[in-house]
């Protein structure tokens, strides 16, 4: 049993965090899942409620985001979601919290101070979280899009995290990749990485594509946008809230338009369960030092 | 309106030919459409009966295959298949045909004699296709698979054409390959590649994997070789005919498996129905020569 | 003849500022060269002195560094450097200038003001010449190193921009690489481009490695670290001013040892000179908008 | 001490061999080294005369070629070459041979029959040393050409395994490559691997490049080709015995022109002797089987 940093617990959350608790457990970790009532067993894993496994703990993991607009863990699997008693925040005090999204615990529970990470606001968590984005992307564009990836028109629009491991994924697949940004390093860096380079204010000035990535969370894509580049392209918006893409608009014209988000856990939530783990790894060392 | 190699017909066939159609027709050939019933109209291609299809053009596109086993030509795209009644034979005498698997319209149609081509028989037929049926296992396996190509355990079993191209796909994304094949010469380009080589009569010696491809059309899967290396992975099992997996033996041991063929068509029609419209434009220009 | 920035002068500077001379040429503009004695003749581009240079142009170009430190224009292609007389700085202002390093012009030239530009200050600057800076330090080790580029152990120290472009090369080129860095979100990125993360104060935990680079421009080399990972590596320190290695330790250890600086003007100037033209043109198309 | 295929004794031959020894050595066989005069030691490796060399072993290896075209082994750290004498021969007679191009030995030495191999002739050998040779290539390339690869124009004649290896090389380090071949399989190949493929009878009709490399044993670089691609160009020869490019033309038109031959024993001698080595340890295994 490796007893590093202790018993862990996870109280709710999705396939991620039974990811998490699987890979934690094969480290040797001692593991408590609390909350995860149609689960029936897990090999070397405790199932038990979300009270008992805070108490059984040293560190407890809750999930991304840790409480939803009402205050409460989400739990998916159990028919309820978990509510922050009294009971169970007592069994959490003073022990190692790790959560996505700190501020709505710090709102809904200001109770709970002390040692609580965000393992969500780790650069790392965001960049690992990138690859895993992108390669969602990459797979619902082979889904979608009826020819191969090799050989097709893409655009990337933004050239942030994900928007770097998407035009590095699609020109090594042989894709043909423009990529669009504002700032003249970042179009210096698009054109090293092999793909040609656009500023983002002259898009319109391009021909048509077969598939358009968006990352940026602004409303790019406009109706005359959309005429101009991307009336037989499949649109795959990977931009968080409301998207970069006039989604009626799209809707009109006939444009194949898919609004992807939280890529990591539908995609794949073993990786993005080992993400978390191995930020939180990182979180442990550096408070240890 | 293009007419180095005259008007097209294309004689029934699935999504492939379609896209094929719409590619030559881009290229400015004339081209008619017979057996196509359920498709309404096409942008600037004619569809009508096999029969006026064969009457109008120079030059006849018959699918892959070809023929069915019953000698029909397959025609998804109608109620039933299209039979090659003496009517539609005359109307394509002394014409150029293309065809898949040609052995079987020489057995069914001895009397269709001269200026059939068998563009399936072509080598960069073969490359190409190879080509969109690595991509098209790539996404089975994103599909399949919880966790990110990047980081996961692959092997590929087979270092041929597919082999060769899955290989460089999975590397390029991230995967930590494993290549199985025979010959030392073989070996050596696997490693060149990035991939670690392994003979394969060793395979058996390795430990766990992810992601399984094979490729090779032989029952090297045994229950032993998938108790050993694939408990725990998804197999894919890309080897003609009856495959390269002892199916029973996988089922029963809870092993995700999947048996996928026709890849292109499937997954790529677009790209697909290019590649034989380049590959037919290939033995045009040699014919010519 | 493309007017579109009028015409050119190109006063002092090596082999970059004639293949930058070279390439406005060939893009249509007037350029006239000044104090390149030692040429005989350029197709299409006038030699003259300096004075007559600027007096004809309406853009002046200086090389990098602009001034030595003795406040002369560097003139490798001429017996003396340049001179600022007066009659050079009347027939250069009021012009567009651009040069390398303009603190030193302000420094020796304080009257000359107005629209001076430094192109060696741009990102986009930075970021080609790393890529041409890498792709220098890849020859260097390719001439000293025995053994090939692929399948060696190679270290690069320091994940900024010439870091960044030298892992992609070493790694595309099938080199075992190893790179360290300090942020957790280096690390990531890092893994993430095929390579070994390793945080800079553990490089001492490591074995030995066949190629050392260095990028860092503190002395993180020092003996203790050479004898443990570098004894039979060759070590190309590509970190400006006193460089990060230990030279004096380096010799009487017998560790091949290399000093590279100034890579783009010595290993590609034809690039070199290309970039500066680019970075101009960015900077003449941003003044115009 | 490992023993398993007992002790080497390697006799004449350039730094390959030198690098051949080391690395059995370090492998832990016990070896020999025979005719290396001008080497005063060599740490755990016994330097001899060749006839001792050979009685003290169970496996003796000659370099490559095995012998020169006077019949003796090449031994260019002698003043001397070696001759075959009467006791050299006795001293090797029973022991397992391994020697490049056998069939010179076969020739001026018949009487050394039994358990010759001949590691140059073994495909594996050949792909490894290609890889090498093409490495070669592209640092002289790097050292002759003035711009970086990164952007430059390339082209590469013929697609056997160096040209497989050097475009791909070209490609990942940020060329623009294009690929002549003659079969529409290897144009297909060409093709899939980022490059622009062109029929080598079709040449003549492309522009003018940075960087060629011909690995094709006939002349195929005439004047006319040289004066319609080869202007500006650096051009390397691989292709052995005469080579692919007419020299006399291309110095009188002032074309940069080297003929890069025997590459990996120059540019990378340790890989080679590994190379050497690996072969050998394969040609060992399968005899043993």
């Amino acid at each position: 049993m490796n007893s590093g940093y202790g018993a862990f617990a996870i109280i709710g959350g999705d396939k991620r965090q039974l990811f998490c608790a699987r890979s934690l457990s094969d480290d040797g970790y001692a593991v408590t899942l609390g909350g995860f009532d149609s689960i029936a067993e897990m090999k070397n894993i405790e199932l038990t409620t979300p009270f008992e496994a805070a108490l059984m703990s040293d560190t407890i993991i809750l999930p991304l985001p840790c409480l939803n607009s009402k205050g409460q863990i989400p739990d998916p699997f159990s028919k309820d979601n978990i509510s922050l008693t009294d009971d169970l925040i007592t069994a959490m005090k003073g022990k190692r919290i790790f959560c996505g999204m700190q501020t709505r615990l710090s709102e809904y529970c200001p109770k709970l101070t002390g040692r609580v990470f965000d393992y969500y606001e780790r650069e790392e968590f965001a960049v690992y979280n990138a690859q895993a984005t992108a390669e969602g992307a990459l797979e619902v564009a082979m889904q979608t899009f009826e020819g191969t990836i090799h050989g097709s028109e893409c655009l990337v629009c933004g050239y942030g995290r994900i928007g770097k491991v998407l035009t590095s994924m699609l020109r090594s697949l042989g894709a043909k990749v423009t990529v669009s940004a504002r700032k003249p390093s970042d179009l210096a860096w698009i054109e090293l990485a092999g793909a040609k380079a656009v500023r983002t204010d002259e898009l319109y000035k391009l021909g048509e594509f077969n598939i358009i990535f968006n990352t940026v969370p602004a409303k790019i894509f406009t109706p005359i946008l959309l005429a101009k580049i991307a009336m037989n392209a499949v649109v795959i918006d990977l931009a968080s809230g409301e998207g970069g893409v006039d989604k009626y608009a799209a809707e009109r014209m006939g444009i194949t338009h898919i609004h992807a988000l939280s890529l990591p856990g539908k995609a794949a939530p073993k990786t993005a369960g080992e993400i978390i783990k191995n930020t939180i790894y990182h979180i442990l060392e550096e408070d240890d030092r």
